[in-house]
């Protein structure tokens, strides 16, 4: 996608040196477009760790780049197994990570450690390509939903939690996939942008990528779209998922349950966009069985933002002596989610749905 | 209630002069201790308006002292009305704003000019005290909702939204009064402190209030509450309102309809603590009848705390050029409220239970 007429995606290798790896600083966005040189696995790691870069198809393919780098420090199968694990242990939610560290120790476990760097950046590159690919489809089968929801003399409102934009992915998104094509297709669209706290990818990402690509949006706090649906202002909802289970349940965003809730007391379409990558076959129930990620509570008692001066500050806003907890993500059941639009089109979020569009897997 | 050992009320006259008005500036809460002086009507009204003081029965305190304020500067019937009029024009979405300025007219009206002002005071320490007890009494009715969820070896988790303890009242508060009382009986509770955004008053003001008496607490953002429920983490809700409808729908700081909706969803029970002057008996659907303010898109895109020196700042939160919208408050309905509790005892969220606990308005 594009900033200020640039095309970028998320990660790419340094075309100049053709290995050290590329990512935007996501901790520095809005304010700040900074541009980091990863060159060894524990950057890597830590990139993933501190949410440098985030998104859960977009850490897979960091995670697989970074498995390249490590390789490059030592390619022996036990340092590539103790580097994949190592890896696979920075963000606990998000099953992507382990897809693709499984996907890049099944191709490398078989070749010869003196081969395993040249595939390794080739297995990585696949992963990258083919997630920007099942984006753009993600992106066309999602289109359709806000084509319905035209109304004569309306703009179309859709509602969005956290960033599930081409910054949480290689490119296009995947919940904002479908809002860039129909905004790019001429539908008179308006997003809602969830600011999502306590990190604020909302207000920091999705409406930094969404002004930037010149959509109409509008960001409201969290506690806001329960009151937005009752007054007729949202369509629908679209959001990302950072592990869907076979049963159908979504892990994403803390909060994303309540606006679930919220559309499905109010009749909006609530819909949830992934890559199948983010489908974890081997989990049923979400609620019960999807570890959910405790952050710092720093991330609650503290913010970060730009002063008057231009000075980019971090803040205290709780107050002082009072502890904060930080579950990261909530499970929404299969039950409130009125589908689930993927790569090869879109589904119930049942069993019965994903079985139908994935019957290899089911 | 107490502030580091010393009792206050969160309004009061002037013990030196016998007639200024002092409240705390709780926009200057956690951080300072500020304690303001009102002399006339427009400071009165700047401190609604502004929200230096807040909280629905609060602010019908305030409102009755600024009028007192004004009816020293001109005492007659012509300005009387018009400033009664001004003061209840700051807020939009709280009853007890009119109530209490209804009541102080109806005591004013057939005084003579030159008695008013002295009756003027006379009815405004009456709604003060009045509030105080009628908080205290609602303190006693909740009581018996957090003993009962008293478990063996496990402490009674409470989950609140907003602010709606003392600050918000003239003492005591309303959703924090049961929590109080059980808290010096001994019981083991803690409580979930929503943060409230945009403008914390949970982080600043609840987890503020709550520290200073020593109850124990975690804030949390607004989009962990129904995280927390669906893990069994909160007993019962427990909010305050700024108006509730004569068929019991409740209108109260933005996002609480959200909390509402994941309570009802994991079985969990929600209260709302009101003194019966926030019963809007002219009104009965909330969703369609009680006006939501919409304030100031500043109060989300920027937020003001304390940096690591110790000052105070506000800084811009949200991606620049972005727009954003600030509805203030949402309305739950009453099928999602397990009751109400108010100084005469506890009730349905019912024109039925309203009705029996208020026969005379019924």
């Amino acid at each position: 996608m594009k900033v200020d007429g640039v095309t970028y995606r998320s990660v790419w290798v340094d075309p100049d040196d053709g290995w050290s790896v590329r990512i935007f600083d996501q901790t520095k966005l809005p304010w700040t477009l900074d541009i980091l040189r990863l060159t060894t696995r524990d950057q890597g790691a830590h990139a993933i760790k501190s949410m440098q870069t985030r998104g859960a198809p977009l850490i897979g393919a960091v995670a697989a780049y970074a498995l390249c780098l490590a390789l490059r420090a030592d390619a022996s199968t036990e340092a590539m197994e103790r580097d994949a694990g190592l890896l696979n242990a920075t963000r606990p939610t998000a099953v992507n990570l382990r897809w693709a560290l499984e996907r890049m120790l099944t191709r490398l476990r078989n070749t010869p450690p003196a081969e395993r760097v040249a595939a390794a950046y080739e297995e990585a590159g696949r992963i990258a390509d083919e997630d920007a690919a099942q984006n753009e489809a993600i992106g066309r089968h999602g289109l359709p939903l806000i084509r319905q929801a035209v109304r004569p003399a309306r703009r179309v409102n859709v509602l969005t939690h956290c960033n599930a934009g081409w910054l949480a992915t290689v490119d296009w998104g995947t919940a904002l996939a479908p809002i860039y094509m129909a905004h790019d297709a001429g539908i008179d669209l308006h997003v809602w942008v969830d600011e999502t706290r306590p990190r604020n990818q909302g207000a920091a990402l999705t409406a930094w990528e969404l002004g930037r690509h010149g959509v109409p949006h509008t960001v409201v706090a969290d506690n806001a779209g329960g009151h937005l649906m009752q007054h007729g202002e949202v369509d629908l909802v679209i959001v990302g998922t950072d592990r869907v289970t076979r049963h159908g349940d979504v892990a994403n965003k803390i909060g994303t349950y309540l606006k679930a809730l919220a559309a499905k007391d109010n009749g909006v379409p609530f819909w949830v966009a992934l890559p199948s990558t983010t489908i974890d076959w081997t989990v049923a129930d979400g609620v019960a069985d999807i570890p959910i990620e405790e952050r710092g509570q720093a991330e609650v008692t503290d913010m970060t933002g730009q002063l008057a001066d231009g000075t980019i500050a971090t803040m205290r806003i709780v107050s002082s002596g009072s502890p904060a907890a930080n579950p990261a993500f909530d499970v929404t059941p299969a039950r409130l989610v009125t589908g689930l639009i993927t790569e090869r089109g879109r589904c119930d979020a049942s069993a019965e749905g994903l079985a139908r569009l994935f019957p290899e897997r089911a």
